[in-house]
């Protein structure tokens, strides 16, 4: 909480220093660019707890796909979290190199590996899960219960029709 | 459109190979994750129209808000785009190194640059633009003209009041 309110007294300072108000031109009216903008500050806002609690929000997906789906490959799991196979790399890399999580070459295909938390994973990911409850409280008291309906099915419409 | 479709293909063939269908657990719950959902889906979207006419997306906003403010600081540009310094930096070299924007130092603070496009970073913003139209008319498709207000205006309230 201290460091979140120091962060948000950085950013203020900074836009000040930035002087005239920004012109966003035709982005201004575009939904894409509405949403892209949402989701930054979304993802800022979780960063932020959770380096309050000395993790990173980037392993939240990946921890809990491999949770829920022991065993899961690297390609199934970079599908299921929106990422492309070079982007996700990195993440479970970093993964691995803290112990969250196994990888465990499988019989059949040698090229493949199977993905599975370690104990020190399941524990990093209770404490995310707690961070992420508290950030969806957050966006819950902000989009208001009579929105939320609306708006979920919005999106998912957006990520199951938009190609 | 050879592309697009293209790349629809290889999506379905590779989750068809991945097998069982993936248990998302909490995730599917979550407002936030929803949301990243259908920003990863969207830019995927506007990266394959983009790629068709040889331009990449990510410099769509960066130019946008160049034009829109020339002589606009880094900082500045990071800031309106929701992006921190350090991953807008990458994004500006590659415009730079390619011709479309030009750095200057200004008089006042040596370490400080100011920003503007070259004619031909004009030529790939009216492009870049051309694609955007197109993408905002399928979300706008999706969306619904009914919905389209109220998403926006929970997507600007995420983006104003999270913290």
């Amino acid at each position: 909480m201290v460091q979140s309110s120091k962060n948000r007294r950085r950013k203020r300072t900074a836009a000040k220093a930035a002087g005239a108000p920004i012109q966003f031109g035709p982005l201004e009216q575009w939904v894409g660019f509405t949403l892209r903008m949402a989701q930054e500050a979304s993802f800022e806002a979780f960063s932020r707890l959770s380096r309050d609690i000395g993790e990173n929000p980037g392993r939240f997906a990946a921890l809990t796909l491999i949770a829920e789906n022991p065993g899961i490959s690297q390609t199934a799991l970079s599908q299921a979290s929106g990422r492309d196979k070079s982007s996700m790399t990195p993440v479970l890399d970093d993964l691995v190199r803290r112990g969250l999580v196994r990888r465990q070459r499988t019989h059949d295909d040698r090229r493949a590996y199977r993905l599975s938390l370690t104990p020190s994973g399941v524990k990093a990911l209770a404490k995310l899960t707690a961070c992420a409850r508290q950030h969806e409280q957050n966006l819950d008291r902000i989009i208001g219960p009579r929105a939320r309906a609306g708006f979920v099915r919005v999106l998912r419409k957006i990520s199951s029709e938009i190609s």
